[in-house]
């Protein structure tokens, strides 16, 4: 019933992957991402337990839960023998997990739609075949962002970055950034990376050293503040971050602290890349301007390790992103080429598809 | 014996002070900074144990130093009795604990000098004379730099700042940046405060939040990388922050992270001020490119709470301070008055006594 997922799954354990989730003896096995840089994995089989994972940052990163929802929909599969009705429904479900998330959306909609042909085996077959599909796509898309990337980069660079664009936020090569860091030592040159620690969630520290360790790239870790004297000391030779939302004119929302990294590049003379995909384009928001920053619980800021950091009766606040202005933004790198300033055309031809090459 | 501290210590109790360290009993009462937000005193008698309480940063900041030295020298002319000789060899210790800092050296150096015209009571009786001296003297400078930093803060702010420089870095007022906001809100103006929680050591967090709560103005608490997404929310109309050195062109070494402040308030139009005294000016070096920049050990970065952040093998680093260049400071806020650019002459002028007003 599970051969082409299980041959597939096989076949993808010898490419230097790291995945963030995979098909095992009828279960999804998934690294528990809340507890990196420990390597716990956990061993679902339902539906709602995947939907769980995806609400509780088990399993995080658009491309992730994207995967996540390709795992819950073959589960929902097997689980009723290819019941389409049954298959549908586990879809709203996932997609409800987070209304958001474009890429998961797409996704689950692509595997559950035009369903009616197939039934039970066939259907069984039918879903093994897109969920594959899917991956295969989403992996081409990584590495081409890191081949279109890398190219930008010289032997001997000593690349910043912040938070964590990487294999297991994605489908398992590198996600965005990483994919260019992979590229880029694939491809011969030699490259070290610093990494913020990312406060308040630490993603940095926990996610994107521990992925550069595992893939072999020379990492060395700061706290956010040090990123502008690391930069004065000559020390850094590009910043390359991810994105989480594009403006239409290239104004980028990113992770906290995305912003003044531009900033301390521009008064340095250090290139600023943002790595992403197109599906993080949002041509409806004109600018930054119209990108709302939503300030957010404040107890992550004042907790760290169940521990309080200040005085009791002390409040905090919590933006989760900040705008990167375009004209801070030396490159845009993305699965069909790299995009320079001005950005709004290109970044319109990129969504209609007529830019660079598929 | 010991009367005329006593009865200083009775007054300056009466002040509204966050004293940093006092004289009780024959005891010098120091509060731990080290277990900050936690209010934990040690109670020390001899000259050792104050110079290893300023080694070990139990008490910290130029002036709170500063202090520990004259309590220092007090307890050695209590415990010789008066022996000259013993006093100036206490001094030599107490300097030895902290050969850069020039503020501990100098005052070190004015208790110890020129005693040789008293004996035994009347030395004793003089050393105390000196340091309440001593002590007048810099709360006094404290309550300037908080005026004319207070000029400038209009009803209804919010300022941002990092690290701390307070009351218990200091004398007791509220050292450079707090005593600015101090006497804003004692000359009727209601303001309130944004604090960077200044990783990796969180002085912000652990101290400046506390201490702001202790004199009742209001503070949220943000990590460093969000400074930028605050100030582009218009939530901030000013930065102040402290100084570790400034350079004879104004260019000024701090606290990791004041850089990337200055460049983000620069981006967003809001001012940007240096709190500090004439003794962190340092004609010698001509600009900011003639301070080094040390770059420390790294395992502070690495653990919190005594738990690594990140996996085992990965490196950090960890430059202590950053240089802001002059250019992008809209003023230099001392207890001579308020410098603004360009900076070089004024400094010089301050240096030399020929500036303001002292």
């Amino acid at each position: 019933m599970d051969r082409l997922i299980r041959d597939y799954i096989t076949k993808l354990k010898t490419q230097n992957l790291l995945l963030p989730a995979w098909y095992e003896n009828g279960k999804i096995i998934m690294l528990n991402q809340l507890e990196l840089p420990a390597e716990n994995y956990l061993a679902l089989s339902s539906v709602e337990e995947i939907a769980r994972a995806i609400q509780d940052m088990t399993i995080r990163g658009s491309g992730a839960i994207a995967l996540a929802g390709c795992y819950g929909i073959l589960m929902a599969a097997f689980h009723t023998n290819g019941d389409r009705q049954k298959i549908i429904e586990a879809g709203e479900l996932l997609k409800a997990t987070r209304p958001t998330a474009v890429n998961l959306n797409k996704t689950v909609t692509a595997l559950t739609e035009n369903l009616s042909g197939y039934q039970s085996q066939a259907l069984l077959g039918e879903i093994q075949h897109r969920v594959i599909q899917v991956i295969e796509k989403q992996l081409a898309a990584e590495r081409k962002i890191g081949e279109y990337g890398a190219a930008l980069v010289q032997d001997g660079e000593t690349i910043m970055t912040i938070c964590h664009a990487g294999a297991v936020a994605g489908f398992g090569y590198g996600g965005r950034t990483l994919s260019v860091f992979r590229k880029a030592i694939e491809s011969g040159k030699k490259i070290q990376v610093i990494a913020c620690e990312t406060r308040p969630y630490f993603q940095g520290a926990r996610i994107t050293a521990w992925e550069l360790k595992k893939f072999g790239i020379p990492v060395s870790l700061i706290t956010d503040n040090m990123a502008g004297a690391i930069m004065q000391k000559g020390m850094v030779s590009r910043v390359i971050t991810g994105s989480d939302r594009i403006a239409a004119n290239g104004d980028t929302a990113n992770k906290i602290g995305t912003y003044m990294l531009a900033l301390a590049a521009k008064d340095n003379g250090i290139p600023f890349h943002i790595s992403t995909s197109k599906y993080n384009i949002d041509l409806t928001a004109k600018s930054g301007a119209e990108i709302e920053i939503e300030l957010r619980d404040s107890s992550e800021v004042l907790f760290i390790h169940g521990r309080k950091i200040t005085a009791a009766g002390i409040d905090a606040l919590y933006p989760a992103f900040d705008i990167t202005p375009s004209e801070d933004i030396s490159a845009i790198i993305t699965e069909n080429g790299v995009l320079v300033k001005p950005y709004a055309q290109k970044l319109a031809e990129l969504c209609e598809g007529s830019f660079g090459n598929e």
